[in-house]
């Protein structure tokens, strides 16, 4: 931290924010320049810097290191590779999870995972406790749609993935779930996100519909700092003042997360867009960006899906996409 | 629901749609112009638009009644008022909550609470459960911070509000709070918000970060579709580009609120700008526009707060304030 | 100017960085703490902090001075007051202006003119030429307008103001009208910024839908540098994701920049909000906020108007708000 | 338009909104269903949809025809192909226009020009008239510097596109460039786009920052109702809460312009992000996702760059990007 202060400012108030500042568990080194003299607060301590910039004598404080620090580059230099049965993301490898918004019955998913697994897809979506908007829409099938997920994907050597939405639903997840989501709006649900440091499965953390890059990363450090090294980060658009798409995908946090954190980060186009149309030019936009994977909803009967099912691509328009995914792919050097 | 066909559609598409929205539980009313055939849907079921606009010939559909019901100033016309205790909230009555951010000690409550009751504020904060970005922060006293608030209440005649963050602390809160705070992170927490309309205490909801005014409406028909009708809603501040403030205070939600519901609806300045010097000047606006409350930090020492002191008023800064605050409500005659 | 390098950075890197900043005209000041070396650049000249934060061993490069000076309030301390022919913003002085979106006739401001000037008001509104976002919509009379406003404000006594949108209409301008308006989509058309510091006539600066509060004091310094230093800022609203309003009114804008500036600031409540019922509760809390004027748009027949017409006052609307802000300045010891 | 009336509205008040209508130029076409009276107006005149509905008894207006026709692919249905001497931009061929940010001298255009040609990049780029934030920037070396983009353009055989900020510098623009561009800030200078409406050479369009997708293009209806046909779209970020890009690379929009539109839309990756190691992959972002073209700021030595050096390519990373991309564009057959 770096405590600028105001132009020819008396010895006396320099030496209050240095005693200030070591009160608070700080070091301090004092530099002075022909304008500015500047004290360095060296330490670990976690302090709100306007505390300081309300001082007298004091012009600005600025941070210089991050506030997270397991999920930094500067903490792990190489890409982590999350290995969930042989489906990888990270370090050059690209995962496609595949699926539909919500697990509606057991041939549904049946249909689904066949198909998709016949494209050579092995990771499937599919909600089980939807977060609805409304109190009136349909909820999900709970306990009973993470059951067929489980059943069907065993049948196609799948792993699965779905959204966890409270701290009691943890122990059902673990039994059922290789991929526990974290949804945008509970991105910042911290008491969610320490007890999933807790656990020992890998997280998909969507990123909050207005959350800065940083606090998305803030959010990833609360699960590792519990211990739970295993984090897919996942971006899903952000909300802004254009309305076309139903939120504005946010393709350039791919290399800047690629360049802050060594965790793999993928794409969710069918959330961020909630136009089938714009799915296919997406996703192919993502791999190209260097995305470290997708998941897409797809759904057999789009017409008659219980929801999302606008953003839904048929499973014939999946598969020329997969396709075109495995071309681009290759144009840059990745695995899918 | 209207649905708005293409130009010189033809009658085959018509009741391809009409028969779809049939078997989705609508009533189907077509009426020809001369430039677009229109089909109104009535009924109550709850359905995704965007899958009839992907129907062949659809060009747009349109939602004519809102998502939420209960809330709405359509279902119950005159204004709640909400009398916690005393403390009345809407319909005139403006409500004046102020406090500490977070709850540090007894001495520290008892001396803020005694000052303030001696002002005349009724309405104690403070925080006991801290939703902090960073797992290496300060997270609240718990349990313990609850028990003070209630105790230091009690000797001084007052009412307190602060923060639940998960549906297991709801017990808690009962026991010891008068107003159970919803944050603005949780906002969109629907298994919160479920819980919190089983039982019979009045309710803070926030304003989420980016959430829509009719999105937060949506969240306050969760709660009062459980069966509890008391809420207030809390405007503080949206996200926006604009950094010199923390967030952006939208005061134009307090005439957009009273016009769509009947709730009463509080600001708070303090999260929103999170600069001590905008507090005051905003305050005052919030009372000018109409609100019916404010909650405001407050701090008998900032320097030493253990959070958002930055942000905090001095205990003889609300005091001013808070006299010119009854000076502008009595012109615009409202009751503080 | 401060450079910080990375930790451990070799001496050889630090003289780079050193012989480069001295390159482009700056003195240079070592200074080495026990963690990071830093290199403050003293120096007027302007550079893009990029380009050095790209050499080898910077870590970051933080800018301390604000790039705008004149006008800083660190450049002039006390506010300036604006004073066209007795009509007073800034230093306590509320300006009061008012008028129809458009000049529509010259019975229409003689109408408005007479009513405005009954109730007290001295400054009159109107476009002439129309920013419209639409080709095929009205764009306003022209010339013929501006001679209207002009002898209308001249049979009341009144001073006028109205948008320029283009250099080539300035003398026009200067000829017919008191305050030059320079609307949100032109804050960064920077030749009309540069053309209107070369006059002698009062502006009136919008800030951009997009505008950050620093982008707009840059705005202001464009013409201040020309040697215009008669500046008005007015904050009209940015643009969100809520879309209940027009735009969302930033009034925190307002404490913000009285700390940061020395010249007066109003607010435009009609354009803002685009919603009749908003201009009132908005424009108390201008007022309340601690705005230097307010800029509304009224009308004798809303409904007849030829543009605005949604978000313009009734004459007998604008009465009334008029005495309650009036109740309001006395309040907080202001002079409308 | 589309005007629903409130629930059991009298038969009067819907008599005096067919009669507003009519006044207004519209036809009108009553259709009651059993919840609400729904009134068609149909006619090409533009009116404000906020007069309608403060009349009496109206529950809502709903426009149903874009405000743009030329621009649309209604109007038009097939792709535009902007063919400037042989650059082609639209109908499946990818333009590719590269070039510093600005031009400083004869020998830097020719260095970079002789680079680029010899890649196969067939059009430059290079600022002459300057867009600056601060009035102490470098504002560009004038006509001077469009002699110099056209004598190298010629050497080179190469076409040449430069921003032109004022309707007074147009005349200088036609007789130097290939394709005028008009900058963000500009988007909505309406005066601008009537002058280029009635010149006939290309326009490249800037989405403005903060800009919706249907404000864009009426932009280019204002060129193209006045008789120029030739736009080319170029999206180049928003302006979000995020603050670790510049802007928020949006290529959602080309998806959606494509839809709406039949013009070309290329993309601005190095404004978009303002960081160099970001361009690289939002470049092939664009191309993956369908983009018409691209214009990329490169420099031969960015490190001495009069202006956004930090965001420029070196020639090197140029030809190794143009490589991938071909690569890329032949994967979705299109060709570079």
């Amino acid at each position: 931290m770096l405590i600028v202060m105001q132009p020819n400012v008396t010895e006396d108030k320099v030496q209050k924010v240095v005693d200030f500042i070591k009160e608070k568990g700080f070091e301090a080194h004092i530099s002075r320049g022909s304008d500015h003299t500047v004290i360095g607060a060296v330490g670990r301590k976690v302090i709100d810097k306007r505390d300081i910039e309300l001082l007298d004598g004091v012009r600005e404080v600025i941070r210089i290191s991050s506030p997270y620090k397991l999920v930094s580059r500067v903490f792990k230099e190489t890409d982590t590779i999350i290995d969930v049965k042989g489906v990888k993301f990270g370090g050059g490898n690209i995962g496609i999870i595949a699926g539909p918004c919500t697990v509606e019955s057991y041939d549904q998913m049946d249909i689904t995972a066949a198909e998709l697994s016949k494209y050579g897809v092995r990771a499937l979506r599919g909600g089980a406790f939807k977060p609805r908007t409304s109190p009136y829409s349909f909820q999900g099938l709970g306990e009973e749609g993470l059951k067929i997920l489980r059943e069907v994907a065993d049948k196609y050597n799948m792993i699965v993935t779905s959204e966890v939405m409270e701290v009691s639903q943890i122990p059902l997840f673990i039994k059922y779930v290789d991929i526990l989501q974290v949804g945008a709006r509970n991105m910042q649900n911290f008491n969610l996100l320490k007890s999933l440091g807790e656990i020992r499965k890998p997280i998909l953390l969507k990123r909050g519909l207005s959350a800065t890059i940083e606090e998305w990363l803030m959010s990833a450090e609360y699960i590792m700092s519990g211990g739970n090294r295993e984090i897919i980060l996942c971006e899903r658009g952000i909300r802004t003042f254009e309305k076309a798409t139903r939120n504005t995908l946010d393709l350039s946090a791919i290399p800047v997360v690629q360049k802050l954190s060594h965790l793999p980060i993928i794409v969710d186009p069918s959330h961020a867009t909630g136009l089938r149309y714009a799915v296919d030019p997406m996703s192919k936009a993502a791999i190209a960006a260097g995305a470290d994977g997708l998941i897409i909803e797809v759904h057999h009967s789009p017409e008659t899906a219980v929801c999302d099912g606008a953003q839904s691509l048929y499973l014939q328009q999946f598969d020329e996409l997969f396709t075109e995914i495995k071309g681009l792919a290759s144009v840059i050097k990745k695995k899918v």
